[in-house]
C-alpha cells in the first residue's frame, strides 16, 4: 500500500481505523490530509461515506479492515463496542491502539484481552474535542500508555492527530490521567457556573467579568504543585499559606453571598462538608490538600 | 506628618489602619515599606507591637486612630466587627476603604452607614493571601468598589499593597467579584482534590501528574470567555464543542473509574445531577453554561 501512486514522497504508515464518529471522522481526516492510506469500518457503514470520498478506503467488515493493516486504530462509544468489533477479527501480529474512552480497568483488561490474541496494546485518552484534531499547536493532545515498543514504532503517526504523551508501561495509566484530569475540570466548570449564577442578577457585564475569572484561575492552577509537594512528602501542614481553619471561615461568606444573590450553593457545600470535616478531625493547619484522605473509600466502603 | 524628618522626598498620603491581623500586618507592613506614615489600632493592642518597631503609630483606641488621619483603612474579621470598631468614631470628612471580607449586601448596608455619617466609602475585595501584599508582581490584587471620587484620589496609595481594580460605584460590586471568584476556585480546588485522590493509589507519581493538571485547567479555563458570550446573547446553545449529552455519557466513566479507584464521588456528583436535569429538561444541545439558571432560586426558593 505504501506505493500508492499518490503517496508522498515519504512513505507513511498505512493504517486501519474503527469507529467514524465525530471523533473518529477527525481523525481520519487528520491521517488522510498527512498522506496516509486509511483503511475504516463503522457500524453504520452511511457514517463512513463522507470519508470514501475524501480518500479512506470503507471495508466491509471489522475483519476485513483488521486484516487491511498491521496498525489498528480503535475508537468506539465505549469498551463493549471494542469487544463486540474485534470479537472473531484476527489480531496476531496486530499493533492495537484503543482510543476509546474507557476506565483504567476496562484499559488493562483490554490489554490483556488483546495480548492473548496475540496483539501489541496501547489505551489512549484523548485530552481534545474533535475541532482540535490535526490542528497545529491547538493544545489538546493523546495520553498513551502500555507497550513501548508500540508507541516508539508508531509514534510519527500517532503524532498527526495530536500531541502524543507516553505516560507508563501499565495500560490503564491513560485512561486515569484521563478521567483524574477531567475530573478536575468538572470541578472547575461546577465552580465556574456557580460564580457565572452569582454576578447574574446584578449589572455586572459577563463579558466584564470573565477575565476576571479565566486571570484568576490560571493563577490558583499552580498550586497543585503544592499539593503534590505536600502529598509526596506525607505532610500536609508544609507551606500552607491558607489553612483550614481560614478557609472554612472564609466558606460562610461565599455561603451568605448565595443566599443574597438566590444562588443554589449545591455545587459548593459538598466541598465545605468536606472541609468541616477534616478540621474537625483537628487538621486546621493543613490546606485543602488532606482531604483526598477523606475521599478514599475502604474494602468496605466505609469512611476512614 | 509628612514633613517626618525620614519621610522620602515625595510625601505620601498618611493612613489609619484598622485590625492587625495576618492581612493587616502584611498591609501596614507595605505601606510603612513605602515610606507612608501608619497609625495602627487593633483590639488586641499585643498585636500591634511588632509593628510599632517598624515604625507605625499605635492608637490607644480607634477613635483616636480614625482622628489621626483623613484616609481609614479597615481590614477586620468581619462586617460585625467594622460596626463595633467604628461605633462612635468621628467619620465626617473621613475617606474609609473596607478591606473587611464580606458579602455585595453588606459592603452596600456599610456604604450607606458611612455617607450616613459624612464619610465617603470604598469596598474592597483582596484576591491575594498575606504573603502577596507588597510583592510586586505577585499576581495577587485588590478590587474596589463605591466612590469613584475616593478611589482616584488616593489610588497610588491604594495600589501599594497590591495592583487596585475598580469594578464600578455599585458598593456591592467588589466583594461580588471577590466571592464570585472564590466560589470558581472553590469548584477548581475540589476537582483537583477528587483528581488527586483518583491516583494516589496507583504508582502515578503525583509530582508527575501535577504539571499536566495545571496545564489542562490553565488551558481549560478561558472557556468561560465562551460561557459569557453566551450568557449575554442568550443563547446556550451557541459554538457549543462538547454538549450536555455527550457530557453527560462521559460522567459515566469518571464515576465508573472513581469506583474502581476506590474513591468517592461526593465531590463531583452534585454537578453531574445538575447536567442530568438540563439534559431532561430538553437542553441535550447546550454545553454547561445553561446551567446557571437551575441555580438561580426564586423569591419562593423553589427551582424554576
Amino acid at each position: 500500500m505504501t506505493d500508492n501512486p499518490v503517496a508522498p514522497r515519504t512513505p507513511r504508515t498505512p493504517l486501519t481505523l474503527l469507529g467514524t464518529g465525530a471523533m473518529g471522522t477527525a481523525l481520519a481526516r487528520a491521517w488522510l490530509a498527512a498522506g496516509h492510506e486509511v483503511t475504516i469500518w463503522n457500524r453504520t457503514p452511511a457514517r463512513a461515506e463522507a470519508l470514501a470520498a475524501e480518500g479512506a478506503v470503507v471495508a466491509r467488515s471489522a475483519a476485513e479492515a483488521v486484516a487491511a493493516n498491521r496498525l489498528v486504530i480503535v475508537c468506539l462509544l465505549d469498551d463493549a463496542s471494542v469487544g463486540d468489533a474485534l470479537d472473531g477479527t484476527a489480531l496476531a501480529g496486530r499493533d492495537l491502539v484503543n482510543l476509546t474512552t474507557g476506565t483504567p480497568g476496562e484499559g488493562r483488561t483490554r490489554a490483556a484481552w488483546a495480548e492473548a490474541r496475540g496483539a501489541r496494546f496501547l489505551d489512549a485518552g484523548i485530552m481534545a474535542v474533535p475541532p482540535m484534531i490535526g490542528v497545529p499547536d491547538s493544545g489538546g493532545y493523546v495520553l498513551y500508555s502500555g507497550s513501548p515498543e508500540l508507541f516508539e514504532e508508531h509514534r510519527d503517526t500517532l503524532a498527526v492527530p495530536a500531541g502524543p504523551r507516553y505516560v507508563g508501561a501499565d495500560p490503564g495509566f491513560a485512561a486515569l490521567y484521563d478521567v483524574a484530569l477531567l475530573s478536575a475540570m468538572s470541578g472547575m466548570f461546577a465552580g465556574i457556573t456557580h460564580a457565572f449564577a452569582l454576578i447574574r442578577p446584578d449589572d455586572i457585564t459577563p463579558k466584564d467579568f470573565a477575565p476576571l475569572l479565566a486571570d484568576w484561575l490560571t493563577a490558583m492552577a499552580p498550586a497543585v504543585h503544592q499539593s503534590a509537594d505536600q502529598i509526596q512528602s506525607g505532610d500536609y501542614t508544609r507551606n500552607v499559606v491558607s489553612n483550614l481553619a481560614m478557609q472554612v471561615a472564609g466558606n460562610a461568606t461565599l455561603l451568605r453571598t448565595a443566599g443574597e444573590q438566590r444562588v443554589s450553593p449545591e455545587l459548593l457545600t459538598p466541598y465545605m462538608k468536606l472541609m468541616e470535616r477534616r478540621l474537625a478531625q483537628g487538621h486546621g493547619e493543613e490546606d485543602g490538600t488532606g482531604m483526598i484522605e477523606l475521599l478514599a473509600l475502604r474494602a468496605n466502603n466505609d469512611r476512614p
